[in-house]
């Protein structure tokens, strides 16, 4: 598959690229950053770690805010951002042009119900196309992958490593959407893309809500999650504590920081940052 | 004088904030931001680093990517960004709308040529107004300042530094116009400006002009300055080749990295910050 160079910068010692290719999966033109370390030149494959962006995002606000850089420089690790959703002409948006839902809010998963079944296809992207895109132009470690993620992102991350098993080593998330089925985002965005919870399409709703897929069974070895107490989406959208007793009752080991007086930015996400680069990378320092 | 807060974040262990005054020496109304450390909850006067922003920015491009609030919370230091020029209503900007002249391209000067000597007054609003209301506002340690820029902002750093001694302890700058007077965009800024070089101008060019400065006897202790060598402006516009035999010839310890591959953006000044934070705060560590 041909990748276009939009830009690639030094940066941190490595280099900050960004990208564009056609996608089978999105049937669109998709925009993605990497930033490679200057591990590189050793010549070796290098653990990557993938992050998910949150509602509105492109691949761009992390690329610019999300101080990751130093940290994945020091680490040797491949840090890749992909976009929210399809964009272009013929996608659809949200009719009302709500920031909730539609363009910047795919919510990492293959929509079933017309009109947006036809491009909006993040899961396949992201599981499918995206690492093998990667994988054939950059030396990433396909033994070695970690996922985070950021509100809509986080759940992506954290449905996308349960729904795929032994795929990422390690999974982190900052303030995540872990129960859609339960939250006004989630009920939107998994009502237009899904069809009504109403019968079949319940099962559906359970396969892309990280509390449901726990509860139904799937597991991940460890959870590492960053919740700011001034996060005015907290008790309405995140609600953290379901995430909390899925996992006591699932026996997974889910390590819940409440960070006192930080809200949903990435103010927030950039002080941690670093944090979590550096537990994905001590999971991913030998190959799985 | 009153300030109003635009907007208070916690980052990394501090507070982010952007606020807004009435400025008496611009007439208009200002932005900056200020990074406030938790070493205040110590109640006691803090190091601030001044940081001037380059062409076309405001206050938010630093403040966004600019990557200092973790090295300035290690440290203990207030960090702080005005913008780049006055702003508003009745504000003359270049007559062609350009980018390196007017609006986000102050100069950090006071102008003396109308229509522009009205409004900008950046010199006057740095040095004198802005540390007064922040002082106001903020525990800032007015006997330990330190001050930095990128490229106009870099020029202003060394000319504001050079033209006030003993008011910045330290003074380092990233990719800087070091030589406004023989280079492109301070041909045409300081000719707005300050009018043609010709007979009594040429001293008011030479005393905005960092090399000028020092080669008619402007001296500060020491610099550190950071240049990227795949930076498109530097053969043409900055010239640190300039500076590097002003400071020889009068004795000034100049730390000039010419760090391989880096460009102008982003990217090369977050990759140096947290560097020239510590630089800074070794040097403030201890009272003017």
């Amino acid at each position: 598959m041909t990748l276009e160079t939009i830009s690639e910068v030094k940066a941190h010692g490595g280099v900050q690229g960004v990208y564009r290719h056609a996608s089978a999966a999105t049937g669109t033109d998709m925009v993605f950053s990497l930033f490679m370390p200057p591990e590189v030149e050793r010549g070796e494959p290098i653990p990557v770690l993938w992050y998910l962006s949150g509602l509105t995002c492109s691949h761009a606000n992390v690329t610019e805010k999300g101080e990751y850089r130093a940290a994945c420089a020091e680490a040797g690790m491949i840090f890749v951002a992909p976009d929210t959703s399809p964009r272009g002409e013929g996608v659809p948006d949200d009719p009302e042009g709500a920031w909730d839902f539609g363009l910047g809010a795919g919510f990492y998963l293959d929509a079933t119900q017309a009109p947006w079944d036809r491009h909006y296809k993040m899961a396949s992207y992201i599981v499918d196309e995206l690492p093998s895109l990667v994988a054939d132009h950059f030396p990433i470690d396909r033994g070695r992958q970690g996922i985070c993620g950021h509100s809509m992102g986080g759940h992506g991350a954290l449905t996308l490593a349960l729904k795929h098993p032994g795929r990422f080593a390690s999974v982190s998330a900052f303030a995540p959407i872990v129960a859609p089925g339960q939250v006004p985002w989630g009920h939107k965005a998994l009502g237009h893309y899904l069809g009504d919870d109403a019968g079949e399409n319940g099962a559906a709703w359970r396969a892309h809500d990280a509390v449901a897929l726990i509860e139904d069974g799937a597991r991940v070895p460890e959870l590492l999650v960053d919740i700011g107490t001034a996060d005015p989406f907290l008790e309405q959208q995140l609600r953290p504590e379901l995430l909390e007793a899925a996992c006591a009752d699932a026996g997974i080991a889910l390590e819940l920081r409440r960070q006192a007086g930080y809200d949903h930015s990435y103010y927030f996400i950039s002080t941690f940052m670093a944090d979590h680069v550096r537990w994905h990378a001590a999971r991913l320092s030998r190959r799985a």
